[in-house]
């Protein structure tokens, strides 16, 4: 597999992850199908949307590849009769595993993009953060709960911020592009799933 | 009339009805004036801004016409007096009228805008709907609701979305491109006055 | 002291501010420490970013000068122990104090930036106030708060567009260009210190 058709595999893992993410938060709000849709979407292509937006790169991803916005569409439509049939439950937790493979996917990848197109190590790291955390936020200001992201007291940013500098770090050890991208995709989705997983806390500001 | 100022005077309509909508929803939460007209301006004019971003088009259309931001100030200190004179209460349902208004000239404008720039029909679409509700999503946003367009199930970006269509579907036909944008205007209007008049419901998500 | 390197330390001052406003916000809602810093940083960066994505003009100044983003995270990992050795409350009021310094130093700023890239007055003045005001605007949607711009009935976007004003008339009258923009953010931060002290209001807009 080339690099290209890797990356754009890759990505696409990471649209799907964050889609679901926002499908399962709307109908735990019970939004109507419209409302899942476009949760979903905002999920997905929120971050990467501002990525782009900030590194001035056009078309968009989600404009190039139009299929993105089609299957979307389709999941939406059709994920109600598979979540039904399976029972599925919707709960915050449900949300956590897709956002989890999110986070990793889209910090990494995020953070490879930006410096590829020549980005300092500080910048590309904050650029693959905001690709993997600005989808998530607009999800929840979009609910009208405070971005997790901000708030839970889990690990989240900060394992994207780390992860990102790992990105950089393997960039600088010549591995091959796809090995440094997946290597720290793989090390983030780990931590963030154990972090969820026990509980692991950061302490709040002011007991710092 | 020619084409262009057809459009022009289509999109100040458009401009107009939102910020109405901005302006009522403001003043039911008791907003200052400075926080009414950039409420007002928010809802007028976030939706075209972010689809002018989206497409790389500059400069925006309210800095080419800055007329538009002038009539805004004017509007938000001289409205009140109207109100207060012919004793118009500022209710939901006043503020869904120029909201369907907004809707329907945006999603045409915006949809007809992205065809001619040259996207595919897809993605028109898109930038019609984007048009259309984010400028409401804003505004409800700002006042820390949950954006109506997600959560009222009420028929609404899904009417933008079918008109889209119908504006690519008529541009197909070789319509005057004005009939295009008027035509379809005029229908999504129609549809939403009658869903929020006879209360038409979209289902919840799970239950679809 | 150059007219660039006087600009660019006026521009740190009112990052400082702001990422300042958003610290304390963050740590009154008992966010975690990445959280705090991430709200100290979308209060400094999301004025500026928004008026610089607005007017087209890439790199960003925190892209530019990445010391900037390092300093942010060195101020979020020490403040902590600086507040609690000087036994420092957050209060609303501890947060009012940077925020009217970035409001005059990011408005006086911003009209400055937009004029010089050749926008016209009106503009450009929208310019400064967007440049003011978003950055709070998010601090306080991210913590799911209407923002106090609107809604606490203080003047604040009144003051940012009427300093906007103050530096176009300066610059007309061909005072040095720093002059202008000191004169009208120390003018600003003066009025915005004392309406907070004295709580001056404007009345809600229904009974303008």
């Amino acid at each position: 597999m080339s690099l290209d058709s890797f990356l754009l595999f890759f990505e696409a893992l990471g649209v799907i992850a964050f889609a679901l993410s926002g499908i399962i938060e709307a109908a735990r709000k019970q939004f109507d199908l419209v409302g899942v849709v476009m949760i979903g979407a905002i999920a997905a292509f929120g971050g990467g949307t501002l990525r782009d937006v900030l590194l001035d790169r056009r078309p968009f991803f989600w404009v190039e590849q139009e299929a993105w916005v089609w299957a979307l569409i389709v999941a939406g439509l059709s994920l109600p009769f598979f979540f039904r049939a399976r029972h599925i439950e919707f709960t915050e937790k449900a949300m956590m595993v897709p956002d989890a493979f999110g986070l990793g996917i889209f910090a990494a990848g995020g953070t490879h993009i930006a410096l590829v197109t020549g980005q300092s190590p500080m910048i590309a790291v904050l650029m693959g953060v905001i690709t993997a955390v600005v989808g998530g936020i607009l999800r929840d200001v979009m609910v009208n709960e405070v971005p997790r992201a901000f708030h839970d007291h889990q690990p989240y940013a900060v394992i994207a911020f780390a992860g990102g500098w790992l990105v950089v770090l393997l960039s600088y050890l010549q591995t091959p592009e796809y090995v440094d991208v997946l290597v720290a995709a793989i090390a983030m989705v780990a931590v963030r799933l154990v972090a969820v997983r026990f509980g692991l806390k950061l302490s709040p500001w002011r007991l710092f």
